[in-house]
């Protein structure tokens, strides 16, 4: 079970790492960071590199193809919209993978790369009704299937993501076992992780905090 | 506001990254991630480096003394409940801060330090209780406040830990802006996350494979 992460500068790091978290429990996972060169990649604040431990070209081999790709969001995914290489192997990577997945805008690079033709899908949700614009129908769900193409919602829910896919792959008791080691018990201090239940001040405040980032042309 | 995130070998990934997603994020927020020496630092996977880009030594001038100090937990604290030199620079940290903070088995390290003698404090589920053995008082609650002292439960706690942090520093409107931001509306597929709430046989089977990680004599 060879699990392959995308980095590039300027993703958000909890949109790789809460993944990971419960990814890296599947019974013989592997998993590989993977960027356009090894070393390490800056996240979005400028404050935290990642090291990435494998360069694309080394990705897809006989002995290093993913069964599960994950790419990550973030501010950094607009530069990458148009980048060819990138978007490349992100083709080559689906070609054999089991499981293709993406975190936050990590789905816009999804659809660039023509993977999510026709297909629901979701985003952040300040983001998500940028997906049509790259083919895909945008569904305002936390965790979307469709097919092997699994896109989940904005930074954190990349946790709920990986119970989803983790039950699919090794069964509920497995998930379970990886939410009650992370203890993944949620209580957040405040009801205001989606737009409708913030209050509206804040809601505003995000939205033009974030417009515009998706790179959508 | 500065943000020390100390980082040792064997530390989970997520107990860091949770955390400093939220915190990063509070106004003039500069973090540093501060370890033995500076460089790649790995997780307790295997499969992470993060990296660390200030060494003990240089994380405690006048210009650098943190505002906010946050120890991680992890497998690898272990290793360093009688780590003399992680302890005291643990410590001298304290000394200057303006809130201590841990995640997880960080909490043992903090207690190890001394800075919990007698005070409420919370750690993974299945560790908690080690806590006594180095003078805090055990609370089985998801984030505890005592004093400037705030522990959280396992792993994925740290994300609300941050959220109750944010409100206290910068206020509500901006905790629940943070929390909107990161998209934080928690929808597992389970209700596991607790011993209580999950199967006794997950619980039985987590139980055990933790046992005796937190290094008590």
């Amino acid at each position: 079970m060879r699990i392959a992460i995308l980095l590039y500068d300027g993703f958000t790091a909890l949109d790789a790492v809460g993944p990971y978290e419960g990814l890296s429990r599947l019974p013989g996972a592997k998993v590989f960071f993977v960027a356009e060169r090894t070393g390490p990649v800056r996240a979005d604040t400028g404050y935290l590199d990642l090291v990435a431990d494998t360069a694309m070209d080394d990705a897809l081999g006989a002995d290093s193809a993913p069964d599960i790709l994950l790419v990550p969001g973030g501010p950094g995914q607009a530069e990458h919209m148009d980048d060819a290489r990138m978007l490349e192997w992100i083709r080559a990577a689906d070609a054999t993978s089991t499981w293709t997945t993406s975190v936050c805008t990590g789905s816009l690079l999804l659809a660039a790369a023509g993977l999510l033709d026709g297909r629901r899908a979701t985003s952040h949700w300040a983001l998500v009704d940028d997906l049509p614009a790259f083919g895909a129908r945008p569904a305002e769900e936390r965790v979307v299937f469709d097919g092997k193409y699994v896109t989940a919602a904005g930074v954190s829910s990349g946790i709920d993501m990986s119970l989803h896919l983790i039950a699919r792959i090794a069964g509920d008791g497995h998930a379970q076992l990886v939410q009650l080691v992370t203890e993944y018990d949620p209580q957040p201090p405040f009801d205001a992780g989606a737009p409708h239940k913030a209050p509206d001040a804040v809601a505003a405040a995000v939205r033009e905090r974030l417009a515009g980032l998706s790179g959508r042309k």
